[in-house]
């Protein structure tokens, strides 16, 4: 299964078409017959790479006939696909010019996005990284064709799980007040990443499972393909049009909302595809087509394992094990450690519930779904309504721990303001991958959470240096009389044993790990240890004393501490993996200037940018100025200017 | 029609019942035969008390005999009632405790705030003043009972423009999967605070006037009032679940999502109410009831204009116009200053639209809706599909203004960075009620955009002095090649005259209004009054020279000035209408902190509080230690600290 990716012949013996195929022109040209061989190298390709760089392997393996179709039938740029997530654009990718060393650089600095991104191709008109927005922004650009009076078409390709988010919900509202021409694709596979939950995953699985949906389907299907081409062709989908309309649309959820359905269509049947698509095109309602798709298809492990191969690490792909990068930390993720204490604490306090939104692996809740399941809550990919649910759930006496990456988290902003905070409500807020996600790039990096946060009263805002802390403040939000939030980041935690009995934390208190008179880095969370061989490293190289201390909390700052240092030690630095704006570091001006203090301070962190997704951590920081002799010298140059700047004139 | 609040005999002559209301109940012990004159008290108090003080008024004349009939079937607080936006609280107050003096206090200090708040009563179980919230909040209300084992019951009542917003649509997928008892009263006046928009809008007007469902209602209430009570009452009712699970519940929308249908109910007819009421509340499966009533219903004026008096200013009940405050400005209002600048600019340029989420009045694009409709889009209340849409609006070359209340377009954060930041879209953002809404109070201070869009890359930040800077700022925004916020207070703007031609303003440049040597005070926008009423009184009474600087841009802010006026001034000040914590102040201060300035500065602005609602900015300012005076002694404490303090000492 597993080809060497440069090689020149296919699994098939035959030469290799992938590497002929150079842009969508390429992909029309191709005889029919020869599509099945492109399909089964693609597959081969997207196997051969994420087995080596990891990336989103069921999703893409479950579109290459869709895609391959879409690309049959429409001509991008001209035409527009928007694809929701667009965690599975690798085909479009390999379809659109975007192959060979490019895509086996996928994900690493240099290679192509594992998104996609406006900035990386023309062809992709729509860049994307969170779930659900495919269809507002199709809205748009279908609703911007219609006014300046163009013809392209726009096709919007979404999983069922994007239908759990209210966004996708909000724009079906809006379709048919906005255009008369838009192409939805509902790629379902019965997945987003973890198993679809709700009403409307019911509904769809009712919907392709129906024996009369089914029958009419079949029934359509065997009159449509007895027909001559061309101008029959024609008005025979226009009398398909009238009797799907009678048939089929009235009695589904979609044709509520305005929208003609078709379906269900067998998203690896090529010809059935091209078909449907076809169709659709010459629609003058907005159509949805609703495409059942195997996630993971044309790799056992995946089929088997669709959750872990949603998103995978480098894996082998004849056993489907990960394969952990020589020298790798064996330390565990942060997200299971907070699972795992999340679940002691649940067993112990039945009042303690945790909420995730479609991500139970990736924030760990998985384990508590597996221990207490009935304190466990998978909302779907709806973010606004965890954290509103968690709301009410907390009103009531019950303690919710609200699961949400960083970055994700966004959407639940007004809640967190509106709901949780203004109420003050106990509702605990673990936010995954806080700083930097490297492989994933722009849309996956935690780095606006503080400042987003910090201005929101009643919040407590905290980040552990270590897994035993992380708990520590688990436990401590968990006593709160209000909203607490603890962001750790992507990957594995500092590797010390977590204690039998978690501590409660002094509220606003924070740590001094190494003392020091010259310069004091007060640093956060995960960039503890940078702080540490920082300080070590001034203090080797320039024969200063340097201290480190572990700020714990954002809000409340320890101003106590903080103006304690201010007062005797002459350079403070502050070290976040957030942007400066607004981040940890202005928290500690606005401390020092409200008591009118006068330290110097230099301010450590991401720089007021996108930062692109890269190989690690150390190649980005390396990228934006955040290296470790970045930091070294930014605060020498400091500690310099403040304090040497005559000695260096007269050198 | 218009009562004194205080009179003691009701409109009819009787002796008035409401205030013998001193909770629910109250309402339980009344005949059913008195709950006519009762409503009708309401009625007349409501009219009476927003006559005077303004506030909710259609909202709260719908739902009269449909709150009356909740408290004569429920028990609050035990059970609980999750009123949507909860701007249609009113009759609930006054039947729970908070009538008389307080009531007639509405929206004033130390009386009865515009929504509900859980501080304020009991009775409030939950607070709200955004949309969208309660179907979420309710159903982890529910779920909460289910988990501690008790029985009680909790009612949602959402209206129709609830189901646009994306948050109660994903709830609705959430909740036959968390609940089996759940009341959802869906309010349906075919408004939202605008006429209602979209699909769902279309069918729940089709589902109100399909004669199937009536003729089924019908049949069903006749057979149902002529049964004897008790059990055979309860038989009934069982067999009355069956039929409409088969006759009804099927074929609506509300049953693809597993909640069993009951509708359309007469609003306003007390005795349907009741009795449908009490089926659900016997329901073993979670139900909605449709409930249609009358926007306004009582007022003539407000039945005429229902989108006017929605929230309406203090108005003639007789006549229903507008009552100015003796010397009132006569300036206008911020929003219709920018949506007739919108007006000219999209008649200049077609590539030029408004969206609004359902606000067209509030905002101003009430203008571009009547001039050029084409140009116009109001999505709903789904303010991220607003920003979404405007995002694939731009990737094809329309320049679309987004106009979302400050505190509203908290729930379009993760789209503004997500998709128009990051991909660096030039759409137009107008912020209307940034700063202080004080009669609403904390759900709708616009308090918090500047800390959670400074992090934002790409975002060009804004805030005018007077409307013709206003009109200079959106004209600048539309050639912005990447995303542009404009941020503008509640209420007239300065009363300058615009000028004919608009100018483009030099990005990142700041305006000095007036010099001064011993003092500047960097100002933002509308605090700019202020500040130079402050310069003046500092010169007059402390022989201080005081500058003025209207900032005119947050991001970019002028580091160039700024630094130039750190090194020869010995004090700077910052004021805003927004928080401290990561405001406009703090903005200065990483700018010094960057160019490593040691320069004094004092931030003026709200501090970490929610600030609640209040008769006036005078009166709450000056709650949290902003009124002029305030603000005067802390400039003159900071500089005497820093400049005087050998001299006091000595004194």
């Amino acid at each position: 299964m597993n080809t060497p990716a440069d090689s020149s012949a296919s699994s098939s013996g035959l030469p290799r078409l992938l590497p002929t195929i150079h842009g969508p022109a390429d992909v029309k040209a191709l005889p029919a017959a020869q599509l099945g061989q492109l399909a089964q190298e693609i597959r081969e390709e997207i196997i051969a790479v994420t087995a080596k760089n990891g990336g989103h392997v069921g999703p893409n393996l479950g579109v290459v006939e869709l895609t391959l179709a879409m690309h049959r039938v429409f001509s991008t740029p001209e035409d527009q696909f928007v694809f929701d997530v667009a965690h599975q654009g690798y085909v479009h990718k390999l379809l659109t010019g975007r192959g060979g060393a490019f895509f086996q650089g996928l994900r690493q600095s240099g290679g192509a996005s594992g998104f996609l991104y406006r900035a990386e191709s023309a062809h992709d008109s729509y860049g994307a990284g969170h779930a659900g927005t495919a269809l507002s922004a199709a809205l748009g650009m279908a609703t911007a064709r219609d006014l300046r009076g163009s013809q392209e078409h726009v096709v919007a390709l979404c999983g069922d799980a994007a239908f759990t988010c209210g966004i996708t919900l909000e724009a079906l509202n809006n379709v048919v007040s906005s255009t008369k021409r838009l192409i939805v694709i509902l790629n379902d596979n019965e997945w987003s990443i973890a198993r679809n939950v709700g009403a409307l995953s019911k509904y769809l699985n009712r919907l392709s499972t129906n024996s009369t949906y089914n029958k009419v389907h079949h029934d359509l299907e065997k009159f449509f393909t007895g027909l001559p081409g061309g101008q029959d062709m024609h008005r025979m989908w226009m009398k398909w049009k009238r009797e799907t309309k009678d048939f089929i649309v009235e009695s589904s959820l979609f044709e509520k909302f305005g929208l003609r359905y078709l379906g269900p269509i067998d998203g690896h049947n090529l010809e059935e595809l091209v078909k449907n698509l076809e169709f659709a095109k010459h629609s003058d309602t907005p159509v949805i087509l609703h495409v059942l798709t195997k996630k993971g298809k044309g790799l056992d492990a995946a089929v088997a394992h669709p959750e872990k191969f949603h998103g995978a690490s480098p894996y082998d792909p004849a056993t489907g094990e990960s394969i952990k990068a020589p020298g790798a930390a064996s330390a565990p993720a942060w997200q299971d450690v907070m699972g795992k204490a999340l679940v002691r604490f649940a067993q112990a306090d039945a009042r303690i519930v945790g909420i995730t939104g479609a991500m139970p692996s990736g924030t760990g809740l998985s384990h508590l779904a597996a221990e207490c399941p009935k304190q466990f809550f998978d909302v779907g990919i709806a973010e606004e309504h965890a954290v509103l649910f968690a709301a009410g759930l907390a009103t009531k006496g019950i303690r919710p721990v609200v699961a949400i990456y960083s970055t994700f988290l966004q959407r639940g902003y007004d809640p967190i303001i509106h709901d949780v905070a203004l109420q003050n409500l106990p509702v605990t807020f673990c936010m995954d991958r806080a700083g930097l996600s490297p492989n994933d790039g722009p849309t996956h990096h935690g780095l606006f959470d503080l400042a987003y946060l910090r201005c929101v009263p009643n919040a407590t805002i905290m980040q552990p240096k270590d897994e035993d802390e992380l708990v520590d403040m688990l436990h401590t939000s968990l006593q709160l009389p209000g909203p607490g939030f603890i962001r750790y980041p992507r990957g594995p935690a500092a590797g010390v044993p977590v204690k039998a009995r978690p501590a409660v934390l002094p509220l606003g208190q924070a740590e001094v790990l190494r003392q020091g008179s010259n310069i004091m880095i007060w640093a956060l969370g995960s960039m503890i240890p940078d702080a540490l061989a920082l300080a070590a490293r001034l203090e080797a190289e320039e024969n200063l004393s340097v201290g480190v201390v572990n700020a714990r909390f954002v809000k409340p700052l320890d101003r106590t501490l903080l103006l304690s240092h201010a007062a005797c030690i002459p350079l403070l630095v502050t070290l976040e993996d957030h942007v400066l704006s607004g981040g940890f570091g202005s928290a500690v001006l606005e401390a020092l200037q409200e008591a009118d203090c006068p330290a110097a301070v230099e301010r450590l962190g991401w720089p007021d940018k996108f930062v692109e997704h890269g190989s690690s951590q150390e190649i980005l920081r390396a990228a934006y100025g955040l290296s470790a002799d970045d930091l070294y010298r930014r605060v020498l140059a400091r500690w310099r200017n403040r304090h040497t700047a005559p000695v260096e004139t007269g050198v």
